[in-house]
């Protein structure tokens, strides 16, 4: 593979770029984005050799990463047509049945849809270091549609970084990304939201400590990028808001009813969650 | 100040005991707690000088620190009456009002309530370090109740350890300890438990990152001391609940309505909060 075009030169396609230039995968890295400012932060930063116009980006690359917002990536896929036979395309999308439905059946053997499970609060360039992927997961969806060669070079591409690579339908990634990743954004916000609209937030603000801290710190996420993410996975994460109001319910009447030992075994049972994480 | 008698030798007394040694604030350093297992491994770990029952260190120590679950503390406050004249009295419990309720007149003047605005999710003797309290916040409520002398030890004592003090109403913490601690603490348990019920929770889990696991880190908390603060604090914690509630209804509405311009200023006014954060 010579040629990197990345698509979206901000915390998740910069940083794909710094890790793949700090190991010399490519001839070169080129890359696109939305705005000159991006792109010229990107090219100061050492991100990408060369910015493109997306034309001339399709047209040349070998290896081409979709990281835009979700439905940016949804609305640029048809574009992909006017790639190079042998190019092949992942995208680092945080949903995947929208995007794949949307990959035009021409071009469907050589798109591995993809999504890194990492990420920070910080969006843009400057956000972007080499070592976000190192020992972190990607799960790759629906892969008995892709080219034996494309799946590889995808594989290899997201292996050198340091990635571990995890299979699964596209329907089942979306399902869990809803819990563990779109339902605490959903909540962050809602805490937030809920502590801004008391008329001392100030005063509570001031009190604020690391666990309120880490509880708020999602809210801090793009609300440009996020709400396509809500859009394209809505109804797996209805569901997720469903089970999580539940449980909160569940905790809000055992504090009315004044029943402290049943509301002492459901804080005990959240307790088992870090046990399975250590198991895992 | 000669001796410093430290109830409860867990994460809060033992940092405090190792902190206030750091410092050389006094001659000794006393505890006594619920299991002998603690005491031992308090001592070993140099955290305390000697292990007291609870009487010995009530009439003996000069400064005396509850450092219990808060239902503990209101429990034992009565025996406080036992101890010298000039003796004087903090806590480092969760809640407020409830434990300023349960002080004798006889000793109001002496005990200065304190709120630490520090902790892990861990507990016991091993979990303590000299640093847990430093550059942290300390809320004192109701200190006009307090004599001069009693106030200033404790506030000598909490700044000695690197601690800014904050003073306020005791309802007033309490309300505000609900949004910035308590409220956070039931989120993360229900969240946890919203995806231990699901049936793929392994899987699901398998995915989590970064932010997954700072939602649910709260939920490894104690059961035993987080039942007894919301116990407490019902009517705050169950105003708070509501709140959360009302705003996160507000996102599931817009959601189902797909009215994203609506849901994407909601995110947006969530951004708002790490502003705040900064300023204060």
């Amino acid at each position: 593979m010579r040629q990197l075009g990345i698509v979206g030169v901000g915390l998740m396609g910069g940083s794909l770029a710094l890790a793949a230039r700090e190991r010399k995968l490519f001839d070169s890295i080129v890359g696109c984005g939305r705005s000159d400012e991006s792109l010229r932060t990107a090219l100061e930063l050492n991100i990408i050799d060369r910015a493109l116009r997306l034309e001339e980006l399709i047209a040349s690359s070998d290896l081409i990463a979709l990281a835009a917002p979700v439905e940016t990536i949804v609305a640029l896929i048809p574009q992909l047509s006017a790639a190079k036979q042998s190019a092949v395309f992942t995208d680092l999308g945080s949903t995947k049945t929208a995007i794949i439905r949307a990959i035009l059946p021409s071009i469907r053997a050589r798109f591995v849809a993809a999504h890194p499970m990492c990420g920070t609060e910080y969006s843009g360039p400057k956000a972007a270091f080499s070592s976000l992927y190192q020992d972190r997961i990607v799960v790759l969806c629906d892969t008995e549609a892709n080219d034996k060669d494309a799946l590889e070079a995808v594989e290899r591409l997201f292996g050198a970084i340091g990635m571990k690579i995890v299979k699964m339908r596209s329907q089942d990634h979306d399902r869990h990304a809803a819990f563990i990743s779109h339902l605490p954004h959903a909540i962050s916000y809602a805490l937030a939201n809920s502590v801004l609209n008391q008329e001392d937030k100030q005063s509570i603000l001031t009190l604020a400590a690391g666990g309120f801290r880490d509880m708020s710190r999602l809210a801090k996420s793009s609300a440009s990028m996020w709400i396509d993410i809500f859009k394209q996975n809505k109804p797996a994460l209805i569901s997720a808001i469903g089970a999580f109001e539940g449980e909160l319910k569940k905790a809000e009447k055992l504090l009315n009813d004044e029943d402290w030992e049943a509301l002492k075994a459901w804080m005990r049972s959240a307790n088992a969650l870090h046990d399975i994480f250590k198991s895992s």
